[in-house]
């Protein structure tokens, strides 16, 4: 599994940051998006992440840099004639943004858009993943939300198997797979080489949201917590007047979620690269990275 | 007087290529745009054009790529504490694009928006400059516009004004600003000294549009004919279909005009940078060139 950054700006877009978006690419090439600012087609194209590979773009709520890239990534899609329908999921009211995205009626799609509104504490069992949900706080209809793989199969323990007398080749693949097998006229069910069952990767995303602790608990345990940090430590009365978090209240989230790995986002102009917000968190949660466009993490399996 | 093409692109961005738009911007550092396309915001903060100098923003017609980036741009404005109003004209249909874009609410402008829907052979005496259109051969409601500068001033007859006996000085400027003078008792008026008016420069801009002839009237003249030039002659069927003009039909109405120098732009992804089109049109037109994004031109006084 892999992020990308394509966006890491705040409301207005730099030189250098484009508006919200960070793009998911699971192992098997689809990608979700979580949020898609304005430009967010062409950042993934400057960057060699494929739009036809997107399946689902989640919503984190409804200011205005967070969604004006989906008209032009759904008409760009449309150009390129998709036919694989596509899911948008958000707060409540996002069937209505997508009927408005839609409105203006000069580009019929030739594809399905499946918008499911998320509430408060919601769970989407995907298959592929869960989506799990609190509402933050930032504005109304506001989500945080996190991305788990289901649970995998444990650890082969080849000694075990070895000890069974199972020789090496097909039956340890099987068994590596999660089917019985039978050796020597004995049934041999996968749980005897196999340890216990190991959590899939978990990222979390608070979208825009002032301190929140109850976003730790969404995020426990998280591979990646990606969370914004519109301001510093010494401009918290911005934070507050705008319901925006400090690099320390990201940090201060990510310690308390256990999180493995912080990566800032949502930055403000006025902190150029982030180096200081960067510095900041680090006190708290010192594997903090602020984001840049185009950065790429590999999230791997926990051990 | 500067063009500055801030996206060249048709439909769909590439990565070398934003969404349409191009920045006009006028001696007194006031800028009119010319479509506003998704990412036009960032297009101008990448080339240093200040998009707070924006008075004006003309849109062609109401296709999602010439106008997705209206919103950000709006928002984007008013984060940096516009008041100032600004202009938007475009075909009829604008009023209700602009009360669409204003309309998820998620924020407030502090600043007026002046809506103008103009219909066919309209002319807006601005001042400064005077906007004449034409409904072209696009799709409902598309418009070709140019923009002219009014008449200014003969040449100063310097000449003629030592003949007249004025010496050089104050009166020699009152003169040429078109004031008259007392001079040995005598009334001297600007015209004595002044050759006839001489036209200001005039800039024509296509939108989309399939080779529409009338447009060479509008464009007589120009200094500058921005035409676009989605498909190439090989592709004249793709340009039927699709109501667009080849680099050949773009030529042919530069030619009629007699316009000085003609910019292709609209440039599909198929052209790359658009060698093969630019090539096309200067076997009839010479003085063309492909236009990319950031170029600028520097557009003089005619002679």
């Amino acid at each position: 599994m892999e992020l990308v950054f394509l966006g890491t700006s705040a409301g207005a877009p730099t030189v250098f940051r484009g508006l919200p978006s960070v793009a998911l690419r699971f192992d098997d090439g689809s990608i979700c998006l979580l949020d898609c600012g304005e430009g967010t087609q062409r950042q993934m194209m400057r960057c060699n992440v494929s739009f036809m590979s997107v399946e689902r773009i989640i919503i984190s709520h409804f200011h205005c840099d967070h969604h004006m890239g989906l008209s032009g990534l759904l008409q760009t899609m449309n150009l390129n004639n998709r036919e694989k329908s596509i899911e948008i999921i958000g707060p409540k009211g996002t069937k209505e943004l997508v009927e408005h995205v839609l409105e203006p009626g000069y580009f019929r799609l030739g594809f399905d858009i499946i918008v499911y509104e998320a509430g408060d504490k919601d769970t989407l069992d995907l298959g592929k993943y869960t989506i799990k949900t609190i509402e933050n706080n930032h504005c109304k209809n506001s989500l945080s939300f996190c991305i788990e793989e289901p649970m995998r199969r444990g650890k082969f323990n080849l000694q075990r198997a070895k000890e069974l007398g199972i020789p090496e080749g097909p039956s340890y693949r099987k068994l590596q797979n999660g089917e019985s097998i039978v050796w020597n006229g004995k049934r041999i069910e996968p749980d005897a080489v196999l340890g216990p069952q190991r959590r899939g990767r978990k990222i979390c995303y608070s979208g825009d949201t002032a301190y929140f602790e109850p976003l730790s608990s969404l995020a426990e345990e998280s591979d990646v917590l990606i969370h914004e940090a519109t301001f510093s430590e010494e401009e918290r009365s911005g934070a507050e007047t705008f319901k925006h978090s400090t690099a320390t209240d990201a940090a201060k989230i990510a310690m308390l979620a256990h999180a493995k790995k912080l990566f800032l986002t949502h930055i403000s102009g006025r902190y150029g690269a982030g180096k200081e917000l960067e510095r900041e968190a680090r006190k708290i949660f010192p594997n903090t990275t602020v984001a840049e466009d185009f950065m790429r993490y590999d999230v791997r399996y926990p051990e």
